[in-house]
């Protein structure tokens, strides 16, 4: 039988598990928003708990906040950063579009866990307040923007930026490893002049860089925080410089420079910030859909296809036809890239819809961000170890389509004219014959002649 | 201690939980994607469950498995259906395109439970495989569609279908009820002619007959199965008729009209019906999206807003500030349709990205259907629940606006002429006074005779 | 030099170019909303001259206009219907969101052709006035939204289904044509189980059949029109029955089913219909894309890509390299592809941001919409004049592919047995030989009987 | 009657009409790709035309052109850049995807004016051939992306920066005007503690500056350039150091910053610059449609809405409507932002689907992001010069709203206890008075001290 306790806010009592550390309002929310099964973002609330526990410090210094209480609100809070109370917070996404309520959840939690730890720590009977103590001089509207930031920045720099700095060592190695590999190139799908593998991948290489650089320049956006702000902007019920030192602890707490926002009426009504890093990070993901792609088509066949290089084997692929290698990773990732696009308009949208002092879209707008960057990073890492970390070229095929191919007939150029040579690539299309052979049986030029000058290696 | 059994497939040996019933395959992708949080949808594995079990009668009744099999597979994904292996579908969204991962994983729990199951009997020792019996006659690339259009239909009519059915019926009461509450029109945000508060809710009630009859229409094209395609659409290893009699046993189970596609090459690898159906849903959503934006304008204030109408309180406001009171549930509602805008930019995308025989975006478009359903659904109910049943005019407020507009004045230009009547609205403009007082001021009309003529009433 | 005529409205007086027949209104919105290059939509001025001839044929009915009024207004709506005088709807696409200016723009038009008409035929200094004479009985809140409707139906009716339906008879010839070319069936990229052309092409036959299907089914939606709602949705100033006497009229004038829409509010204020009918096109363009793909990887080569297909050459390729074709049309039709699904996007937004009595964002509807069906409906016709209708099978590629490929290796199970089956796969894999040599080198089968027993008409 | 010349390339002889400058590869793509309205956008003619001056330039001082060649392509290279030859650059946006038939209209059209004005110059029958001359170091895939990068760049610094900074000097001129004009605040659409007039005015300007900043700052990325990559980024044909110089030369002509981009294979094939910068559009373009919507509805009204701003009236509102000022620019700004955010989704997608050595999706690429700018730039300006500069605030309706509001309440709390507040509150909210009234009637605090105490000026 589950045991209940009574709870009470303005709105009177209601009924709360007993062993849980919530309260009322987080009651509330769970029976008013049984909406899906997204649940507001993990790393939202260590995020929140780095916040609080930083208010707390500030708060105590300022004098706003009795010592031991802020301890033992530092304490709960570290608790949560350390993944302690993960059942605590159930609140859905789709709650108040300012997140009061999972700023009262993770203020209820606090301070319900504070005189627990006041207790274990011979105080019984310390009152910590949600509202008065946990959350003091603060708002959710300066609160919830600020978790989004902090989380953000984190996830960015904890997350994407190493996944993209693993997949770009590895493409970078195969560019190396591949310098020496001459294949064909293709535009619109046709064949055309050749190219390195190496330089092909060095392309990918060079993707990664840019997305590096265009997500590490733009995060610099997510440091400035909202705290400070309160209500509506003004600082109401602040003292003079709380955000400043907030954003300054938060720094020290998280390794990660923060800064409080200069214009607070923007930081609670506006998202630029995210729109534009996640804008960055769909340039990326553009990119990878890209490279995904082209490996998996550089890897089709194994006969029948383009085949000019081969990925590992990760799952059996049919048990009867042997070479059949499903490009797994390719599809979890470019999968993955449509999320990223899809979320890109639900952020966008979102951050658009703000009105007078506040946007009320937050928790779509930081659910989307994380989830972009969880699945981007993972995917990325994924694809790393299980398929690029393992491309190696198929060195007959690569060859074969050289040696096939039409286009190096414009090496013949200096040496028998356009027209010439026009006709020789024309005759062996026509006969379905190499332009070797073509050019032999031409008569214009010699097979010693031939293989002295048309030499892939000097047109990459 | 955790205790693992040795699994095999054609990769070689693999460990596996002892207690799990999934096999090698579960086990290999949950290593090889270990990207994200979201997991295939609940709703996707029961649809799978409907179809393994579909499969495995006709596949008896055809003389393709033996009946025994047969009832222990149906047995085991009736378990699934009621909910009581949860656990054991653990795979990613993120995996390989064609959802093979999952089919397999259903596959196999089913195969191990059904070994279970005839044990259970008396039977031990009985072999039920996952490929040769449980996916007879099927493949993944023919399943995985399969099972996306029962449960995405399935979604439709029983979560979405029911949920605008509900709130319809609250607006159309509410509708009737306010049909005598004369209110000012609004339109570029500017004073306009009256009408009343009813005609207003009856527009909301008449885009939500518009919601239920488009994806109502639209749901035909799910009706539509892939089985029978097998592997490229030619229905290889499947036994003539296949297709038409699981979707007819399909239907039979689910109490819902299903029928073979009458082209598999296009079920295979078009998502058509996914993008179309979701496009009605978009559609809706654009509409509650105006729904729910007008109800928090409407109820805005108290004091400094239009405050028209009053909605219910369910959550503490400002602890000090009686009357503010905010509009959570349109909040949350705004927020999923912001999603649900993005889900579709994700879907339309992944559904233009097939080649040849099959699409390999499978697990995202239905991840993202279904993710639209269930939060639209849900977010519908609690806004309908917790806001629109208990909305309520604010006469007051209403009154006053109607009172002081000058709107009205239009009603006076068959009495004392267009330009008589347009002077008074610009005194009473000018003077921040009523169009009434200032009629009588101008001495062109008496207050009788105003209060004769400019009734709103008339002009609705 | 240019002249200058004076016109005046409400604000006073303003310069209009002599011969212009436009009037202040429009001369005002010109100089206040200098924003790009989009002109309001050639198709939606027609559908506002029906409108405007429909709503004058009816106000003379009724007796709300003069019979010879309502005929030279008549008259010069059909003059704009035929196209004469495209210079005189210069405004923006981006002006106000209800379209007013246009609306005007078309009265001031109108009423200015009509006096003249008026003055051809004996009548001089008759007034035909724009808000009076030309907009009676309307407002640009319901005029703007039926002029959508009407323009939105013939562009799906004669621009885009037509388009399906060329491409559609041209790919069901060639799935005819193709019905024996066997080929080798590709899922995830990889070689599959073998399937005919004509099979291939079915897909996309199916594909197109239900874009049509559901173009065709979500188009009587826009049969609803907003006329008869005035500038709230009560219908004030609009005579009764004016709504669906209009409507009737429009349906004659235009050949095309119209009725008043049962409820006004909604009509103003929602755009459902436009949203919806747009996603049914999303789901068409997507199917698109795939067709448009596959047709270019199918003609990739010559000689190092897949090569099966043959198609039209319609500009020179490298003047150097012969057989070079570049896939020019599927490259046009995807791009449009790409702005449809931006169209869809931009389009469900700005449905959602309605207000009260009215959505303002109506001139970004339609012009997306109706460039949507313009660009797909050119694409359709233009890639099937000269892409799909000259696609040759390039038999010589697919026998070569089926007959290399090791997926035939199927059919060999019922005769020699599974495991010795894929030992010869797996040997004709590693050695790089054909299923056929490696078969007869394994001793396991002869060669006729290996040419009598694996066929891959069999298989399909 | 129309005269026509005979053009021949090949593929054969083409009519062309004799006063045309282009030739036949330009009439063979007006003849295919009959597709929609939409022209290639002039400003990247334009920068095609600088690439051309700056490549012949280059090219004769490396001595791979004669240098009267290069100088007669270099003047009718000045030409184009001045607008002369608008009506020669006919072809369509869907086209071939590399955008060839582009690189090839302008080769056509300078080789041709080239050739005139060499006559001109009395040195008549001299050949400028389009590719041996105009197109030499060059392939349509490095000339389009690099005419690309110039156009945007050119089009972010000229046309979007300077409408950010003109409407931001307005909004901050605004700030400081109204810095003293309290008013109420308002979050989730309800009232809430005061700001200043102009501090809500300074979040805006604070957007403005984020815009400025992240759009100034991914700019960067458009410096790189192809040219020099050729074909398919080896530069096979063009001389060492060709694309450096070309990209120095180019920075000289158009006195902005431009190089080389170290990798063309990534510059091939990869758009995500434009993606990127884009991106950072679109976050401006989320800020701006949150301005314009809180400039409409802080001027709704006259009379039932929250008016606490005037806005400029532009056009006639209704003619017997005083006061309805309809915010027209607002809605024209929010109409460009729904295009905006559509063409990201349109832009993202074309960026993903690049193949191999070349994404053949430029050309919708380029025209969305140049139509981005272009309605956002004017739409900006426009809504700075005919709403921005004009607006004033109405003193009265802020005084009377922030007298009506009940969130004063808490200066009281020092005074009287928080609870004695809290019931003067509730009063004035039942009771529907005001705060200063329920005080007084509570007997609790006097007039004098109430008008002491409560001031909104201490609260901001």
């Amino acid at each position: 039988m589950t045991a209940y306790r009574i709870e009470k806010d303005s709105m009177g009592e209601i009924e709360v598990e007993s062993h849980r550390l919530w309260g009322a309002q987080t009651q509330r929310s769970l029976q008013n928003f049984k909406i899906g099964t997204e649940k507001m973002p993990r790393e939202l609330i260590t995020a929140f708990a780095y916040l609080k526990k930083a208010a707390a410090t500030v708060n105590g210094k300022l004098g706003k906040l009795d010592s031991k209480k802020a301890e033992a609100i530092a304490e709960a809070a570290d608790e949560i950063i350390a993944g302690k109370w993960k059942d605590e917070f159930p609140l859905a996404v789709w709650q108040t579009g300012s997140g009061t309520q999972s700023n009262m959840n993770v203020n209820e939690v606090i301070a319900r866990r504070a005189v627990q730890l006041l207790e274990e720590k011979g105080q019984p009977g310390s009152a910590v307040h949600p509202n008065d103590d946990v959350n003091r001089s603060q708002s959710s509207n300066d609160t919830f923007p600020t978790a989004m930031h902090i989380a953000a920045l984190i996830a960015v720099e904890d997350q994407v930026l190493p996944a993209i700095a693993q997949l770009k060592a590895t493409l970078q190695q195969k560019s190396a490893s591949f310098a020496d590999v001459i294949k064909i190139g293709r535009t619109h799908l046709q064949d055309a002049t050749p190219l390195t593998l190496g330089q092909e991948f060095s392309g990918w290489v060079r993707m990664l860089e840019k997305g590096e650089r265009n997500i590490g320049a733009s995060r610099d956006e997510l440091r400035e925080l909202a705290i400070g702000g309160t209500a509506v902007g003004t600082g109401l019920n602040a003292p003079p410089g709380f955000g400043e030192q907030v954003a300054d602890e938060i720094s020290r707490l998280t390794g990660k420079r923060f800064m409080s926002a200069p214009n607070k009426f923007q930081a609670l009504t506006s998202h630029d910030e995210i729109v534009f890093v996640h804008g960055a990070i769909k340039a990326l993901a553009a990119d990878l859909m890209k490279i995904a792609n082209d490996v998996r088509w550089l890897a089709s066949g194994p006969r029948c296809g383009i085949g000019e290089i081969r990925i590992p084997e990760n799952e059996p692929g049919s048990s009867i036809m042997p070479g059949k290698v499903n490009p797994t990773q390719s599809e979890a990732l470019t999968m993955v890239v449509c999320q990223v696009m899809g979320n890109d308009a639900a952020i966008g949208f979102a951050a658009s819809q703000g009105n007078f002092e506040l946007n009320v879209f937050k928790p779509v707008i930081i659910h989307g961000f994380l989830q972009s960057v969880r699945i981007l990073s993972d995917a990325i890492r994924s694809f790393d170890e299980h398929c690029a970390a393992g491309i190696e070229p198929n060195r007959d095929a690569i060859a074969r389509h050289l040696n096939e191919s039409l286009m190096l007939v414009t090496a013949l150029n200096p040496h028998i004219g356009y027209e010439n040579a026009a006709a020789i690539a024309k005759a062996a299309h026509k006969q379905g014959i190499t332009l070797r052979e073509a050019a032999i049986a031409s008569g214009l030029i010699t097979a010693d002649k031939f293989d002295q000058v048309v030499r892939a290696e000097e047109m990459i």
